[in-house]
This record gives structure tokens, sequence and C-alpha cells, in this order.
């Protein structure tokens, strides 16, 4: 498929890879075309890796995979179009870390509201589906690098959206059993609010390649 | 030993009859002697369990375990009394849960303070470890309840206290190995937030009898 991917830092760079390695043509958005970042990536990453602003690696994508920064998420999908992301699966793995503080960081929306909640306001058009938030981007797109039976979460309003992104992560290697539906995208509230959770788990145990199982 | 438990609530009767069973006396607190709840579980748990004021409760206490409900625990402890909750354990297992805008429900406090951390500031007499917040009641007595090597967390700004905390843990049937001390008091930060998350996951399963487990 073509899959726009926004974002050239760490967690989009991880994913972009990941995709290309899957077969899939990955276009990697950022604020302006020729991004150093973005450019370098996409040579390393072949040819079926390319690189644009938002809206032209919304707009190549059949799926679009926000890896932006979360505090930043909204005004780089309103660069990206209103018109690029309707009716398209928008896999939203950002958290809205603020560190602007200093630490520890706080997040820029939760506890009555969450960035999945306001991206699909803002975008009612797109079909968003807030899923991977919850781990390292290395433990994304490499689940099997942790063992266990550890779980993805997934939350949206839309049932079939949920069902293409659940699809989407078997192929990174999470099979659907092992993917949580929490509900409807209001739930990204507690996905995101685990962030600082994940982020005291992360300081004990000195490693971000973790995730959690559930026992019951 | 002593343990006075603060609070009628499922969480109140919960700890305190486990604490009963395990040898100990215990005089659950409340707003006012003679609470028709209070009354009602010490008649039950027998010749050990007593009632009486938050401020009677606390002084009678060596450890003090804080199971009111949370928007509430700062005034309760108020009561309770600086001087009654001095240079003593305060166990804190509430969460800081507000309903008064319906569902789903928000936390009073979040983000860049946390309930703990409320308590310790407003006692810095006691010596606070949050624990077992992460869990509904029934696991917090009976983790054995549910399978797997599933675990608690703890977070606290001494480290003697938080070693008390996981020695009495440890009686409940969590071992010391399936403890997490996340770090100092601001941690619980984190520990509340999961809140949102443990409700997502509650609604998903079904059941409040589940926990997480860490994979690595």
């Amino acid at each position: 498929m073509r899959i726009g991917v926004l974002g050239t830092g760490m967690v989009g760079n991880t994913i972009g890879s990941k995709l290309i390695q899957l077969g899939h043509e990955v276009r990697m958005g950022s604020r302006a075309a020729g991004n150093e970042k973005a450019v370098a990536w996409a040579v390393q990453a072949g040819e079926d890796a390319s690189e644009g602003t938002f809206a032209e690696s919304a707009a190549f994508g059949e799926i679009v995979v926000n890896c932006t920064a979360g505090v930043a998420s909204l005004d780089a999908l309103a660069a990206a179009g209103e018109e690029n992301l309707a009716g398209k699966l928008l896999i939203d793995v950002a958290n809205p870390i603020d560190f602007s503080g200093g630490m520890p960081p706080t997040l820029s929306v939760c506890n009555d509201d969450s960035l999945g909640e306001s991206i699909q306001r803002a975008f009612p058009g797109a079909r968003v589906v807030k899923a991977l938030n919850t781990v390292n981007c290395d433990v994304m797109v490499e689940p099997l690098s942790v063992p266990g039976e550890h779980v993805a979460f997934v939350c949206g309003d839309e049932a079939a959206a949920k069902d293409e992104a659940v699809a989407l992560l078997g192929t990174f290697g999470w099979p659907p059993e092992r993917v949580l539906d929490l509900g409807g995208i209001s739930a990204s509230r507690g996905l995101e609010m685990y962030l600082l959770f994940w982020l005291g788990v992360y300081g004990a145990l000195g490693t971000h390649r973790f995730n959690i199982a559930i026992a019951r």
C-alpha cells in the first residue's frame, strides 16, 4: 500500500522503515519538502521511500500514520490538509508530551480530553485510530523483541478502521489476540495518560524495551 | 500491629478485613464515631476490630492506610490530624476520581501534581507511600486470585517507609520481587493517571479482576 508517515523523528523513522521492509511505499512528511532528516531517511530506506510536505505525504497515503510530536500534531495535520485525510485510516501513535516545563514532562492535554479525540474532532472525515503509543518505537515495530504475551491497545470510533489498524499491527508482529480494543476514541485519554506511568516504569527498569501483559 | 484504616467504603472494608485476618488490630476511621458502616464492619470483623473518628483511627494506628475517596482524602487526613500521622507510615491507596462531571470520570488532580504528592506536602511529618491504587481492592488483598506474574507498584520519598510498605504487601501475597518501586512520591502522578487507562481495560475485559505484568 501507499502510506504517509508524518514526522521525521525517531518514531517516524522507525515506523517508516518497518513499512518499507514490509513492502509498502512510504512518503515521509514534514513541514517543508527537502527536510534534511526526511531526505536522509528516504535515501537510506530505498526506492519505495520518498519525502515531501505533510500535505504531499498525506495525499500520497492510502493510510496516514501520525508520528509527529504530540504537542505539534494538530498543526502538522492542519498542514497535511483535511482533504488529504478524509476517508482515510489515520493511525495516531503520538503522545502529547510537553517538556517545556522541564522534568518530569506533563501532557499538553489530558484528563477530560486527549490528543486522539482532538484529532478526530478537528478532522471528522478522518478515520482516527489511536494505537501503539504505549510502547517505545522499537517495540512498536518489533514486538517479538520483548518476550511474553504483552499487548498493544487500540481505540477509535469506527470499528472497520480499527480492524484495518489491527491488520496492519499484525504485520508488525502483534497478533490480533494481543491487541486489546478499548472502545471509542475517548479511550485515548487513558492510553495517553498511561505515558506518565510508562515513564515511571522506564525509570525503574532502566530500559524502554518493555511492555505490559494483562493478567486475569 | 495496630493499624488505622481511614474510610468505610469497599476499599476500607476489604483492607481492614484482610488486616484483621492477618492478626492485626484495626480501627476503622470515619468522619464521626458510630458511623453505621464502620460499626457494621467492626461487629462483623471481630474483637480486634474497632471504629472511631478519623483522628481516633489515626492515633490508634502505628501504620495508617488511606482508603478514603481520593477527592476527600486531604480533608479526611486533616481531620485525622497532623499530630496523629507524624512519623507514621501512611499508605495511600486512593485515587482522586471525580465523578461530579458524569462519565467518564476525571481526576481531581493530575499531570503536574497528584494526590500522593498533595498528601506528602500537606503532612510533611507523615511517611507517605503510594501503593496498590492500580488494582481493584479484591486484587489488592488477594493478588493470588489473579494468575501470572503481575505486579504492584510503590513510590514514596523515604526508602525505609517503602520497605515497610513492601513488607506489609508481602503479607497480602505480593512477594517483594513483584513490587516495583517507581521512585519518589512524584511517581504518584503516573500511578494515579493509570486509573483512566485501568478504566479502559476494565471496560474491555468486563472484569475488575485483572492486573498487569511487566514483559521485558
